[in-house]
């Protein structure tokens, strides 16, 4: 088997096609299938209060737990498009619908792109019936053709599949934050041929996206766009545990995650941030992504530069509980902070690897933990995000 | 009368020297003295919860209202160091105390520099009698050379004098957040020769720091030796109505913000940020901090591109309530953005100037409003800022 994402598992069919939308003639549209026997599916959506109009189409159509189809474009979020926006995705589901012969309600929509350009519908729809027209014919490995057509600035696909006893997970994601010059979005779709309700999919997800895509975070920016949808064929004929199906979700969504931190725009470093010593589990959260979104610090790892001061003023305005007087702070296991003062040697440390890790210490004895991915504020990351829009 | 800063108002004595801890060589302490007749004070500190040394030293010196001289010295913050940096910020205090012949108690101490290392204290103490034996000899029109010595990667000083009928009010001020290349911090005096009493210094200064310095925000980073301190030596005679003195405090602060936001690292943008059209100011600084952190609006600006969908998406995810679905921006008040769609020629609006002015409506109607002034993000910003720290 040639297939390594999301049509590794049974019951899913998928294609891809060049609609047009990018300028630079690459695949932009893409469409997943899942034939059943079942369609159980839940997702997990952008937290920002500004929201794109295909990820109102999508809320929609998962809220009963159920989806057949997932149509994917790039090279235009259609976000800020007004009610017009909204109405473009809506046809995107009827249209899909009705090629496949099902429920526009059962279709999913996922954009990603500029924000603020209408959707080019003459190509959208016909894109859609040339996705449409594939599926007919073959589309059973369109996996890898699929995850390469919702890339972005991303410059590798990125699939990953948990193989289990009988059934499988696969998954294919673009993006990472809002990292692209304009561009933005993570997009991700998990399908599994376990038997599984939207229930058991929507609790697995939950669990997963908390610890891989909610604690990635490479500029503090949250898309209007970010949708993960997990898609559930039962084809395998077997039902997991809900622990079994946690473990293969959270093993796809893991390497996903790790797979965009890795291609995240500008990186010249990948920067994992680990913060203990402190109340709750959310606490250390909030200081993990206060360290993971101060630019200063984020500018001393791309200079290899251990500067430690860096870390202890940026999570001294993280709301958590901590002893200022007993931080430390680790670089690559070494200490070069102990109870908020420079540690022997504490300039010396060598940070020039592509991989850091950072342990933060905040002194409370309390047993709060938590892990940020993030990466490093380069010189590539200010070049790529400032260039034009149009 | 050459002087242009904190020597204005009578009564002010101050001096600079070399006391050699910049390695360039270039003057790193200053002394400033209120000769009195009184000697109210007031101050505001950093919010970092990890706390220099000498601000530490400073906030016990300012709470009983009265302060006869204030240390500066640039170069090293004495942060992060410990026991052994709280002995030597006080011992700071003392020897100034001692040179003067006033009590340590009266005696504030700023510092700004690198976070981590011991201050030179052999350097310090041959600084500090050098300032004091200049002071005796001379220094009534100092004023200009210590708003140079408390200078870290400031490119010029900044002094700013509000001139009154007479009475004066003058300041010096160094950095703007946490920019440098490990150096940091804002430091901020402020004179006058009116009468004042420290509760009346304290209203002024929280006034104008709210509007200013609070509102200043670079990168989001907030140093752990920021300092503003207020001295009235009442040498006027002259004791002005609360709203004269707030509003003469303000003319200084808000030009020496100014100031600031012009020289910061790395800028070729000022962006003035305001947002209303929600509930209440607070929430409309929520929403205009947010976006004036957020990398992606800051590249935009760099690159001089409209992309307004950044400014969607970044004011989305602010604690502020908003109408998703109303929300208008305008650039250099040229309308980008209506009813969270865009506008007419939205991609075409002009921002190569050195000066770009963002205004969001969130679209509730209410009256919350406020002001931010931040920077662009630009290769500069990383080139400073990822320099090795020693």
């Amino acid at each position: 088997m040639t297939t390594t994402g999301i049509t590794t598992p049974r019951g899913f069919r998928a294609t891809a096609t060049t609609a047009g939308i990018k300028a630079s003639g690459k695949p932009d549209m893409a469409l997943v299938i899942n034939e059943g026997p079942e369609f159980g599916a839940a997702a997990v959506f952008t937290r920002n209060r500004v929201v794109a109009s295909p990820v109102k189409v999508s809320r929609e159509a998962v809220a009963d737990g159920m989806l057949k189809a997932v149509v994917f474009n790039s090279g235009n979020a259609n976000a800020c498009n007004g009610p017009q926006g909204d109405r473009d995705a809506r046809e995107e589901a009827e249209l899909v619908g009705r090629a496949l012969g099902i429920d526009a309600a059962d279709v999913a929509v996922c954009s990603t792109g500029l924000i603020g350009d209408l959707l080019p519908m003459d190509k959208i729809r016909a894109g859609i019936e040339q996705l449409a027209a594939h599926a007919e014919t073959g589309g059973l490995d369109g996996g890898p053709a699929a995850a390469e057509a919702i890339m972005t600035t991303d410059t590798v696909s990125k699939q990953a599949v948990a193989e289990r006893d009988g059934w499988s997970v696969g998954a294919m994601g673009k993006g990472v934050g809002m990292m692209a010059p304009s561009l933005a979005t993570m997009l991700v779709c998990v399908t599994t041929d376990a038997s599984a309700s939207s229930q058991a999919l929507a609790d697995s997800l939950k669990k997963a996206s908390k610890v891989t895509f909610d604690t990635l975070d490479i500029d503090g920016s949250t898309s209007t766009n970010d949708t993960v949808i997990v898609l559930a064929s039962g084809a395998s004929g077997i039902t997991p545990s809900q622990e079994e199906l946690d473990a293969a979700v959270l093993e796809v969504c893991e390497s996903i995650a790790a797979q965009m931190q890795a291609d995240a725009e500008g990186v010249t470093k990948r920067v994992t941030i680990t913060v203990e010593g402190t109340t709750s589990d959310e606490q250390a959260l909030n200081a993990a992504r206060t360290l993971g979104r101060d630019n200063l610090f984020k500018c001393a790892m791309f200079g290899s530069d251990p500067n430690w001061g860096r870390v202890l003023a940026a999570v001294g305005m993280a709301e958590a509980d901590m002893d200022p007087e007993r931080i430390s702070v680790y670089f690559n296991s070494q200490a070069v902070c102990v109870d908020s003062t420079g540690a022997q040697g504490a300039r010396e440390v060598d940070l020039s690897g592509p991989d850091v890790d950072v342990r933060v210490d905040l002194g409370t004895g309390g047993p709060g933990t938590a892990t940020v991915r993030t990466t490093d504020l380069s010189h590539a990351y200010v070049e790529i995000n400032s260039a034009y829009s149009t």
